[in-house]
């Protein structure tokens, strides 16, 4: 018998088709059903056979859905369950994919119907690219996913969730909602805000006769891919985030400040303790 | 007629290694003499053809050398050239390969004898590897050789420095040595202060009831892959080039700051604005 019977995602980009792609795949799965705005890339999750069918209007998609899997923007999450919560099947398990948790996982536990259980998750995984056509089978293998339970949840929905997750090929980290957007915050969200600013003070600089982002090298262009990330997306994790963002990047100005009096003390042996000391720590995760 | 006639690099690692390939290989020099600590190194150059024949003692080294090309690091560069500088030959020419010029220049002009004439240079290239081993002679194709004269720079020298980086493949660009150390500071130290920065921040942080580093995933990694670089390096760049790389982190820190104040406002049309100029002027880059 398979871990799901019905599997309703809302959301059939890379996230979702690549769950469905590995549950298919591992026969874990009776029917996906696909639900979405774009009739065209459902259309295409057809005929790619990630998908059985589909439905535009989720409400109708999640009818007889055992496991429904949100895999839209953060900020549409639990805005989504508001909608579906009344036509959820007695029973049914919701998770989802955002990469913010505490103030999704309280809206959704406030908006579960009785009967009906919520689990928070976060695949730590993804590519640059995004649609269906994106999507792959393997997206998950040997990355962390992070499940998110609270006092609140159930037992039997965690552990099928974490199922789940185990069968795409993850390796699963149950966290606190909370330490999870601290998490993220750390190691995702201050980077981006950090190359968002740098290409800004590098592109506003007017010290010198002419603008000089025109004489960046690849050294540059690599550390500031991802300020091409979407600003929308961004700007939504910025805010849904926003004190977990805010106390890590207060946390950076320490360490920077740190550095800038090295450099202006002129404190040679400081200086390149501080250099090794990072280089230690970023060479542990290579 | 060969372009040089007598050329002694001292530093025949990537960067002398990699322009005496490409002058021998476009017939444009008559002997090439490496110069530096390491004897191994030196009969490895000789071994794989890239000079001709090398000196330990550098004063040695430079006799009769009409071009010395200085590729040692950069807190090398000037007491290098006071000990060379008695031993010069008159006419010849003196260039260097540091990555800071405005401090090397002013010093390494000041110890020039009469007759002879120093250019600072910084090509802009390299790889993560090091060594004469991994020198080859398109390095510099197509990459920016920025050139720094002075009101004090013979012309004739300038105009031979130039062409040699030219004929090795470059683009030259003509800059004051004080512009020279703004736009590199902009563009490669205060990046690499930023990641170090960084990987300090994530590294430390302990709101958490373990570090958080382990949880870290591909972008962080890339992200702060050049917070791996040499700690020794980086201090003496940090060194050299204090003011500019002090302005370009107090610039850094108002873009910063005013990214900060739009999270803690949630002023999400600002967010948007934000993160979309920074695409913007990244993706002008690409």
């Amino acid at each position: 018998m398979p871990l799901i019977n019905r599997l309703a995602i809302i959301g059939v980009g890379l996230i979702g088709g690549s769950l469905a792609r590995i549950l298919r795949e591992r026969g874990e799965v009776g029917e996906i059903v696909g639900i979405g705005r774009g009739e065209e890339n459902l259309r295409r999750a057809v005929e790619l056979g990630v998908i059985d069918r589909f439905e535009q209007d989720p409400v109708k998609g999640v009818c007889g859905a055992d496991m429904v899997f949100l895999a839209t923007p953060v900020c549409t999450i639990s805005p989504l369950l508001a909608r579906i919560a009344p036509a959820l099947t007695p029973g049914a398990i919701v998770t989802d994919g955002g990469s913010v948790k505490d103030e999704i996982v309280a809206a959704c536990e406030r908006l579960m119907p009785a009967g009906c259980h919520f689990v928070g998750g976060h695949p730590i995984a993804g590519t640059e690219k995004s649609g269906v056509e994106a999507s792959f089978s393997a997206l998950y293998k040997g990355r962390r996913c992070i499940v998110t339970p609270t006092a609140a949840t159930d037992e039997k929905a965690l552990a099928k969730v974490v199922r789940m997750w185990e069968i795409a090929g993850s390796e699963v980290v149950l966290m606190d909602p909370v330490k999870h957007d601290k998490v993220v915050a750390a190691i995702s969200h201050l980077p981006h805000m950090v190359a968002y600013s740098l290409v800004h003070a590098v592109a506003d600089y007017d010290g010198c006769d002419e603008s000089i982002l025109k004489y960046s090298a690849g050294g540059f262009r690599d550390f500031t891919r991802i300020a091409s990330s979407d600003p929308a997306m961004w700007r939504d994790i910025a805010l849904q985030n926003r004190l977990a963002v805010l106390e890590m990047m207060d946390f950076f100005t320490t360490r920077y400040a740190k550095l800038r009096s090295l450099v202006a003390e002129g404190d040679a042996e400081g200086l390149e303790a501080f250099f090794a000391h990072s280089r230690e720590q970023r060479d542990s995760i290579n």
